[in-house]
């Protein structure tokens, strides 16, 4: 790797803690952050203070932050010589994240894997997946005849630790703040110490090991001239009580954990374990024939959605609550259906409990209106909201913290469209992976309002159908519709007449008819299939000759090319409807003219750009990552283009998130490779749909 | 008041909560704040948009900081004319504190009393003195032919807000974030709203009055064309569970209130009663013969003194905290012996309270060496740790978290002669104002080992001792104590041979006999006079005619001439032990040199600044007003020196609050006047002696 494409942040997080330990990034901050949407603002000393006396380091950490000025009337602090590590290698893997120099490595743990059903699983196996630990792992190697001092140790401003003390610390030694977040290791070679910095500790300034005015701690390191000593550490994160307000709830791991100290404990006690787990995850993603840029692009994606995992606990069940990244929102439906071939991998249990949630406090019945007669309203039917909230905040039942009223096709006005086809696809895809009858008999009267819902904003009047959407929510007051690609041009971003909702809605319509067929419902099934084939149709109808695709929205004036009027076809596809996306099968014709619009659009004059990164529309430098990863996977599984087998882009995808996006640990929406928004992001796990790819 | 003196921070502070809403500087952040070292870094908008749309604004906030630019592509929000009041005018009292401008008032009362002792007092009174909230009256006079919006908004980057919802408002109107900070009214003028700042909700970006992922939060008030209203709210404070570590506890209004709503709801039920208390406090201070510099100094310290107190509970009982400003110490013990005055005045029990948290938790019995030969250890005996702890952290047992062992007379170093002194004399005047016989009885033994250790700190061998400290704690391993004055130069820093500690041991002796022989341990009470008599008698003598006044460290060299060299007369004066403070007494040679010593050094050649300012030590331009104020009564009330009566020093130490320190709402040390330390903190009350000045 090269010195610019092997500093950058990534998350290293315990499963459903909302909780990151944020390094990588060079002279940036980072740290352990609890429920954060960027990196903790803090600082990393990693390191060894040598028998010269140097202080070698990774620059993990900006600049240099002793606070004794703060108190001193003078300089008294001794001077040591600081060094960074100039020869630093990275190992990026999908469960571990390894860092050499020389004389010392880094191993990061961030174990992941399937989160079994709460409702059923065992105790012991829920404890093992709840624990909110990170695994470190850390060797200091001292061939020189010179003792060492190692050090692992955090800084933050507002920090003030605590040493664990004998009583409670079950043999360990480590430092904790407000019970949150701490560090232990058991290992002989380590002395607790908590100072102003790293520096005030090593020059003795005072001879308080743990001194509880410094804001920096962690463990230092015995390594005898000639020794090598590893050393392993656990992170842990622990917040108590409820967490969440309106309704209140707590974290799954408190069910299972006492607080902070029985968490180190448990994942001391448990390294063994967690390292064969992650060990086996790295060596599958390296047994897979993908190549080293979308490993990468999978192993970044992953670390980012269980950064933004939060397994809550309402006193009764488990809430599963994806939260959006930078922006905190809690388990937003547009991000849900793209996160959903993920989940439905690990554990599908979540999938569930997100659908139910939005069933039983997110749902709604809305009244609809014709844009060019806004002051008659029609009965519109089911759909659900953006969100269900953020920064832990439940929102108000039926409502998001999102959605605006007033506003015409803008950011934050309703998305009512799209979160019903959401909510659909979702849903047939849960049941058609688990096959979970029950769930689909629960489902029917839903999937029934559903269509009626998805019907009705086609048009009230059935024969004015032409299959895409063109009523609004009345929910906007007025205003329009938009899509997720909320703050793209109208290309993407307004949803009535927009192509890439209207193959979502051709998708619902197969999803829909699938489900009711399974339980029998066949009349409204095929109600649902006459709505797919009259989508299916216009879409088809509206290719456009002249300018070789279909443009982005059917309004007669959009000259757009968009990437994801192709989207659509993972939905059937994974649901193992492949007739339905074959150029032999009953949408042949639309499979075809999706086909001919992405070979016509994918070059750079409109759809890519120079250097082979994949452009949502052609209209708008603003494209999101997870989409590309969907889109790719559907180009080349589904529709088999030759150009969408590109090296080139997934080169180009990796430095987006290494340079460009460097300290924001994946980011998903880009403009010409810099990040403008969806930072700390986890909907890139779209990515790993890559992993099923013949 | 001119331009520059009306705008400062100021608290606005519940007793007990660690809370405070600190606001008042112009064009700076401030808001609500929980166990904060500083203000909050948030904006305060407090204004009303007129009938042309113009917002109108008092200045406590930082620049505009509306966050939709994060989330919308392009700037469609709607251009607002904004104008702050040019003419504010500001009335600073002891409980209340009112802005007005054209057409509104704000005035912000936060009423403090006597906190009842909760080992004896009624559950209602201590619900009543507990309740964490502060309060607002805010009234909007529309004298114009157009309706007008009024708004009182809080904003902090990383807040979101709930609007109180129907089931929990209990008829209110508000908002919250986190159950931690609300504010609530029950005016039918008011509605409750969140948005990305009062400007895009004024602007009806959207319809939703509470769009949850705003920033910004409070009420919209509805002043129709020629109406006058007046608006209450309550602004509650709440942290629930364990706050503190190591040792947990729970605040003691958890003990009272089931949570925010709860405190804002009552808050707002007792509105009158807690208004009448504010009033009657800002009556007797303006009653007072104080000059208003010296009421302004009053207010201000006791703002900061109630900012910074927790009323902890441990699950048996009340456990008082002072915390040590923007160090966030606990129970720093030489704070606690300038705040004694007005605890003692106030809430007694919290003195005790204090007394017996040191004695069981933070008092040893130590060794000591002499500084010629260090490797010599005798017997020193009992003394007690600077501190309990910081930011909520206990510190171990027999700890403080500021003392550091290895530092010869250095910032951090212990204090444990000055810490022993500091608890007899609390100790001593405790008994001395509350009569509380049990309590004395109690602390016999502690007293008379308080004693031993005095005695044996000046020489572990009776004949050698000249009544002052010559001998170091090993505790500093080998380094050498230092005083209260931490980061002065050694005139006033070092421990040993400094003569305002050996003045504080005087005053020690003198507690000390006085509580023994009420106790009929004359034998030791008689030691203890005999000790003080041998201390008196060294400073007296070491009364230098060439100087003209007593060097500030007996070693020999130092030429420093020091203010708080008079400073432990206030003890024996406060205990009413008025003949020890007489030139007549028998103690008048002391007396005497010590008038002489500062009639000598009150100018401006050693201990006044130009602007009459006061000035601790002549050798370093470095002085704590706390301090200060205490010096000022014992020069005024004891030594009755004529140049202490100064309103021209007075009004420079206003200056230095309201110019100087204007955003640190009450700083201790400054250096000519600018605040160099000691932020944001409690220990100025010293003042309120001021009020028994004959």
């Amino acid at each position: 790797m090269q010195h610019n494409q092997q500093f950058f942040h990534a998350h290293h997080s315990p499963m459903g803690a909302l909780a990151s330990f944020t390094f990588g990034e060079h002279g940036d901050h980072g740290g352990m952050g609890l429920e954060l949407g960027a990196p903790y603002e803090g600082n990393i000393f990693i390191g060894y203070q040598d028998g010269d006396g140097v202080v070698n380091s990774f620059p993990f950490y900006k600049g240099a932050n002793d606070q004794s000025e703060r108190y001193v009337q003078k300089d008294d602090s001794s001077t040591l010589t600081e060094r960074t590590f100039s020869e630093v290698e990275r190992d990026y893997r999908w469960a571990s994240d390894t860092f050499s120099a020389p004389g010392i490595s880094l191993k990061v743990l961030s174990p992941f894997f399937d989160i079994p059903d709460p409702a059923l699983a065992q105790h012991q196996l829920l404890k093992q997946a709840s624990c909110p630990a990170v695994y470190v792992e850390l060797t200091l190697d001292n061939t020189s005849d010179k003792d060492w001092t190692g050090f692992f140790a955090l800084q933050g401003e507002e920090l003030r630790w605590n040493k664990l003390l004998d009583g409670d610390a079950n043999g360990m030694v480590g430092v904790t703040c407000r019970n949150n977040i701490g560090l232990a290791s058991n290992s002989k070679h380590t002395r607790a110490f908590s100072h102003f910095s790293v520096q005030s500790a090593l020059s003795k300034m005072g001879n308080n090991e743990c001194f509880m005015l410094g804001p920096t701690a962690g463990v230092m390191i015995d390594v005898k001239a000639g020794e090598k000593v590893t050393v392993r550490l656990a992170l842990g994160f622990y917040l108590d009580g409820n967490v969440t307000f309106n309704r209140a709830m707590q974290y799954y791991y408190t069910q299972h954990f006492t607080g902070l100290n029985d968490v180190l404990a448990y994942a001391l006690r448990h390294y063994d374990s967690y390292a064969a787990i992650a060990e086996r995850a790295d060596k599958e993603l390296l047994a897979s024939s993908l190549n080293a840029h979308q490993q990468y692009l999978i192993a970044h994606a992953t670390r980012s959605y269980y950064g933004s995992t939060q397994w809550l606990f309402d006193g009764t069940q488990s809430v599963w609550v994806v939260n959006e990244g930078e922006y905190l929102m809690m388990n937003t439906l547009d991000l849900t259906v793209d996160m959903l071939f993920f989940e439905l991998k690990k554990n599908p249990w979540t999938v569930k409990n997100t659908l139910e949630q939005f069933l039983t406090q997110y749902s709604f019945y809305d009244e609809i209106f014709d844009p060019a007669n806004p002051e008659l309203n029609f009965s519109g039917g089911l759909s659900f909201t953006h969100d269900m909230g953020v920064s832990n905040n439940w929102s108000p039942k039926g409502e998001s913290s999102y959605e605006m009223a007033g506003l015409d096709r803008l950011c934050f006005s309703h998305m009512t469209y799209e979160q019903l086809t959401n909510w659909v696809l979702c849903c047939g895809l849960y049941i058609s992976k688990t096959e979970d009858r029950a769930f689909a008999t629960e489902q029917r009267g839903t999937l029934i309002d559903g269509l009626q819902s998805l019907l009705n904003r086609d048009n009230p009047e059935p024969a004015l159908r032409d299959g895409i959407m063109s009523f609004e929510s009345a929910r906007t007051e007025q205003g329009g519709e938009i899509t997720t690609y909320d703050s793209l041009d109208h290309s993407l971003g307004q949803a009535r007449g927009n192509i890439y909702l209207a193959g979502k809605s051709w998708a619902a319509y197969l999803a829909i008819a699938e489900v009711l067929n399974q339980l029998g419902e066949t009349e409204h099934a095929a109600i649902a299939l006459q709505a797919a084939k009259r989508c299916a149709d216009k879409l088809t109808e509206s290719f456009d000759q002249e300018l070789g695709y279909v443009p982005a929205v059917l309004d007669g004036h959009s000259k757009s090319a968009i990437i994801p009027a192709i989207e659509a076809l993972v939905y059937p596809y994974q649901m193992g409807l492949t007739e339905a996306v074959s150029e032999t099968g009953p949408y042949a014709s639309y499979i075809k003219i999706l086909k001919s619009h992405l070979k016509y659009v994918l070059n750079d004059e409109y759809c890519l750009y120079p250097d082979g990164a994949w452009k949502l529309s052609s209209t708008a430098d603003n494209s999101w990552a997870s989409k590309i990863f969907l889109n790719q996977y559907v180009a080349r599984e589904i529709l088999n283009i030759p150009e969408a087998f590109s090296v080139e882009a997934d080169a180009a995808h990796q430095r987006w998130q290494t340079e460009g996006a460097s300290k924001h640990a994946c980011c998903d929406q880009f403009s010409s490779g810099k990040p403008i928004g969806s930072l700390y992001y986890p909907r890139c796990v779209t990515n790993i749909l890559w992993l099923d790819e013949k």
